[in-house]
């Protein structure tokens, strides 16, 4: 028997471009004497819909798509993710669920149990939870069907897996919108081997691949036997069809490893599919010389190609030299379109303007902010004008600690690094660098000590080797006080930080959508009230 | 017996300060001879916490504070919402609980049951819902504890108060966080009689009052008797002690009704927390002359006061003189600081930093968002040299459509209007005016043709008479299609409106936060992805 997983790359609410790429792949499959194929979570109607379902055109768009597929089914059994359920006003739409269909039968339909309620997981406010969880025949093999959560049961009283297999499943196919990050693909072989192991259960793991806003799916599907050995993997980071006979279910094969290199492929594949869905053709960034927004245009150029990346330098009184010798090699290294747009007199018109009202005073953060938002400025007009889409260049730590502009350095279409930490961003540009085996991002872009050469002799006021890690141990590892302290931070420095954090919220809630790479990034899966009195 | 509703204005994460008005107020209720007093829901810590509940010294601290407000209760039962719970990296925090504390001992603790995972609300990601509702005695009084939607189980199989009904509840206290929107007050009245009719029960409901981010709290707790008459009421949009004598149980009185002057009182009650537990003081906002800054200037001067709003009229070539007329009698008219800075130069200058670029090019909308970022800029500059707080000025309408600047008119820290229709805009400009007796807004302002005056002889492109109530019929009503094209709406239109609607959602992810004072604002609560390729 061949079975196949289809680790495709949807667009969400894009119901008919969807279906019409799941059918032609069913086309393909059943070519290839495929016996069962199957499809990630919400194949349909794309993954996160959110409030799209909320609209009942969309709800029946999805029902009449999953006729046409059935339609398309001779032959051949189908497994793949829509919604199931209306819009009738009531608190929720119905279930995330999947179908499983037959020579151009509707055999079942298993809801998803398990519902992700917690970082960027919104499901219980959509969908109802399944109460059965059943195992269906097809050809004499008897399979249990899941739906993404419904594998990671550890949090859960529930036990999916184990109940499936006491109902007499042979076989699992689990469907996934399972969104990466670094230590995802680890947390998810570890998980795969134990259930398949504990259970004594072949699991056949389908995910996604593709960037929806702020989210990438990694794709990576997954066979693993019921000893826990790996039997097949798919492609990372792009679309797949992994077909594999059944025949073969007692190999072991090694599967691949986390490496840095998979967070450029993140980041690269969210720009791609950001400017790719949204019908964007070309980005426009600054270019400080930078080491982060260096990174950035790296990044965008793997993503978009060199014609379709705009670099623009924009010195002032305080640009040094070197930053703009830097920006323009990157520029030059990168093969990539290069402006220079000095902002002096614009910035001399801006204080001309407001001097008056800041007669007597010195000048002070206020007047690095103009710089930044006169900077912000240029770059939404070549934006408006041209239709590129801004890039925005901040790093985590940066953001966490308010240490950027809002209206400024922080406009954007797309935050590409946002969720790369200080010396991550450093890591990665060395890697680049090492990937592309010259130095495409100047070294002394990578060795100068940061400053946002805003006002004279201005460095950031940071020592990053012990505030990027420290930013990390809290935002991502929700570390406490006590934790930290034995970690070696001083008390004074976390509360400052702490303070930082909180005070900056503001910002960040008016912060352009970032690529999510981490456990926790800002952005929807981190919800803080920005007025917020709790002492810490 | 006597009892009291404490309809108080907490303030999210100041543990030590709700506590510490808590405390004063059981001290008050004791020396006024109350024999049970009941306060909001989550009153400890502030509603709603959001993440802060993944902090452990949030949840340690709010538990603290419970063990504080025990130690004084002598001679008193008090009924308080607190989080019961620890932050063990478990998927959930714990419950959103009611204690029910007599003389210095903890008698019980209710969890809440019903948790709303819908529009704001997103209690499903932090909370367990109760198993149980249990029916505890005090001073030989049966009564069960409801929190806030437990009451509401209209969309739930689990029906709370019937079933303590069942159980021998004599009464019922239900405590609220229960955010203000137009229909809410009809709403949560028919509720209450409805509940307490059909299950012969008096009901003591008690809400929080104040202002958190977006959210307006509006007090007005109400007593109803197993009748399903009212008998006691609180305070609109002010903290209120609302003392009942379970001897006049048979009372029947009249309950106000929602009124448009409601709207204005949530929006005023809306900055003034915003301000005041954000630290601020001042307010800065542009004047254009216009009706909605016009309106915004109003609220905010009776939120803040006239000596704390600053109005600032920043023409161009293309402001007409009425404009600048209209913008300076308002501020007069108020008595309000008033800046003039024109932006003439800076556009120039603007303009020739950029001509390289654009040579050749015709003007567009490029040229005028240019004019509305230096706008942003120049609020901004005030912003950050005078610690002013930018007021957006912007309505629903507009920002349904994207008819809007992103980094321009945008800008601010709180959007005031951002959840008025254009029309309701109108109509509350003209009710201010009413109030005061006289026309604080210009007539001009209210009836001159709207425009942005971003270039000659523009105005806005939108028959607001029509399309107005077309978006809220779209956002808040979520009517489709067939329902809309039965209403008179053209195809057309709609189809036109809808896309607007869509391509607009970057901008709105980006925007201030916005007083919610309708049943679908843009903000929180409306979750919609950036990249949509749903075909409407």
């Amino acid at each position: 028997m061949k079975i196949a997983l289809a680790q495709i790359n949807t667009s969400v609410g894009d119901i008919e471009g969807n279906t019409k790429k799941i059918i032609e792949i069913i086309q393909k499959a059943k070519f290839l004497k495929i016996d069962i194929i199957a499809f990630p979570e919400l194949a349909i109607t794309g993954y996160p819909p959110l409030d799209l379902l909320y609209n009942d055109e969309f709800i029946e768009s999805n029902l009449n798509a999953l006729n046409e597929i059935i339609k398309n089914t001779e032959d051949i059994t189908v497994i793949v993710g829509f919604v199931e359920g209306k819009n009738d006003n009531k608190l929720k739409v119905g279930y995330n669920a999947a179908a499983l269909i037959n020579n151009k039968n509707l055999i079942g339909v298993q809801h998803k149990t398990l519902l992700p309620t917690y970082d960027v997981f919104d499901e219980a406010r959509y969908f109802y939870s399944s109460k059965e969880n059943y195992v269906f025949e097809i050809n004499k093999l008897k399979i249990g069907l899941q739906v993404c959560e419904d594998l990671w049961d550890n949090n859960y009283e529930n036990k999916i897996t184990k109940k499936l297999k006491e109902k007499g499943a042979e076989l699992i196919f689990n469907i996934n919108a399972s969104p990466f990050y670094k230590e995802k693909i680890l947390e998810r072989q570890n998980l795969l081997k134990k259930q398949s192991n504990e259970n004594n259960i072949p699991i056949f793991y389908v995910n996604q691949v593709g960037a929806q806003d702020e989210l990438v799916f990694d794709g990576n599907s997954l066979i693993i036997n019921e000893k826990g050995n790996f039997v097949a993997e798919g492609k990372k980071f792009e679309e797949d069809l992994l077909i594999f006979d059944l025949d073969n279910l007692n190999n072991d094969i090694k599967v691949s490893n986390y490496e840095d290199k998979d967070l450029l492929d993140a980041l690269i594949l969210g720009v791609r599919d950001y400017f790719k869905k949204s019908g964007f053709k070309k980005a426009v960034l600054g270019l400080s010389g930078g080491i982060d927004s260096s990174l950035t245009a790296c990044i965008s150029v793997e993503a978009l190609g060199k014609e379709n990346v705009i670099g623009v330098s924009m010195p002032s009184r305080y640009s040094s030299q070197h930053s703009r010798d830097d920006a323009k090699e990157l520029a030059d290294n990168l093969e990539i379109e290069y402006l220079v747009i000095p902002i002096g007199k614009t910035f001399d018109s801006m204080k001309e303007t407001l001097k008056d009202e800041f007669f007597g005073l010195k000048e002070d953060i206020t007047e690095e902010n103009l710089q930044a938002r006169i900077r912000g400025n240029i770059l939404m007009a070549l934006s408006n004008k041209f239709d590129y889409l801004v890039l925005s260049t901040g790093n985590k730590t940066e953001l966490a600690l308010g240490y950027c502009t809002l209206y400024g350095d922080m406009s954007g279409g797309l935050s590409v690094i946002s969720d790369l930490s200080k010396n991550e961003v450093y890591n990665l540009a060395k890697l680049y660098n090492k990937i592309k085996g010259k130095e495409i991002i100047p070294k002394s872009s990578i060795e100068k000590i940061p400053s946002a050469e805003l006002r004279e002799d201005q460095f950031d006021p940071f020592d990053y080797s012990r505030i990027s890690p420290l930013v990390d141990e809290i935002i991502e590892n929700r570390r406490n006080k006590e934790e930290l302290l034995e970690k070696g931070y001083q008390e004074k420095e976390i509360n400052d930080i702490l303070n930082k954090i909180k005070n900056a919220e503001y910002k960040r809630k008016q912060a352009a959508p970032g690529i999510k790479v981490t456990k926790k990034a800002f952005g929807i899966g981190r919800k803080m009230p920005i007025v917020n009195n709790f002492k810490y």
